[in-house]
């Protein structure tokens, strides 16, 4: 894997060299899940591309749809061995979101039924409002760049 | 798709059967992604699999593989679509995670440098505080999960 870019500075590129130690979840060969060392709940985990990208639209095709099938693949068992009632599931993708360490990093977030928390709905805060017109025009315009 | 589960009470099932109309993105021949008709930003779109499953690790391997893949091939073009700085991708898995639909459904919701928004973390009212032996013991039973 020594062709996949990698950042000597970056947090996540010296966890997938083992310069860091972490609690590693599950590997695979374009991915590393390990628990988030600062966990907003027992067994909040982090899926990776073991490249060092910025942004999901920066990782090649294959290694995208590897961290986004670990993902997928370990809400239910991350979910089962916490007993958790469910989970937040998901990417602040870029600094505009969010976004800390600028390497890829999926997060799942066991959920409890008394956790006190809320949905992914909260990291925004104060809806658009759109008309129909525009709403058309949104459609259009990102399914021409899908098409792209 | 008729082997699929479906209910016709259900928002999205009726929008999959083409009942209620929708805009859509992208087709797949599990999955549909559609314009959130109550968008937190321009270009809210949702990416649900065509059959009804509640939460995540009741969708099929296959068709939740392919929910995970279009939510990731789709955050590329709804950026540069919308002029995008970034966004917040991700699933409220659960009631306890503030899902109201119970229909699995992936959000990509485009953020903008000013929009006065935060990370997915926000989700969360009071992180957990775990010690050393506690990770290492929930590292564990989450492996024993992944593996059973």
């Amino acid at each position: 894997m020594s062709e996949q870019p990698h950042d000597e500075d970056c947090i996540f590129c010296r966890i997938v060299d083992e310069e860091i130690p972490a609690r590693t979840i599950h590997e695979g060969p374009e991915t590393l899940a390990i628990l988030d060392a600062n966990p907003l709940a027992p067994g909040h985990t982090l899926v990776i591309p073991r490249g060092h990208y910025e942004t999901i639209q920066g990782v090649p095709d294959g290694a995208r749809a590897a961290v986004f099938d670990a993902l997928g693949r370990l809400v239910g068992p991350i979910e089962r061995a916490t007993g958790a009632d469910g989970s937040t599931v998901g990417f602040n993708n870029g600094a505009a979101a969010g976004q800390e360490v600028p390497h890829v990093h999926g997060h799942i977030i066991p959920r409890f039924d008394d956790d006190g928390g809320g949905p992914i709905h909260d990291v925004i805060a104060s809806p658009v409002s759109l008309t129909e017109t525009e709403l058309d025009d949104i459609a259009a315009r990102i399914v021409d760049a899908v098409d792209a």
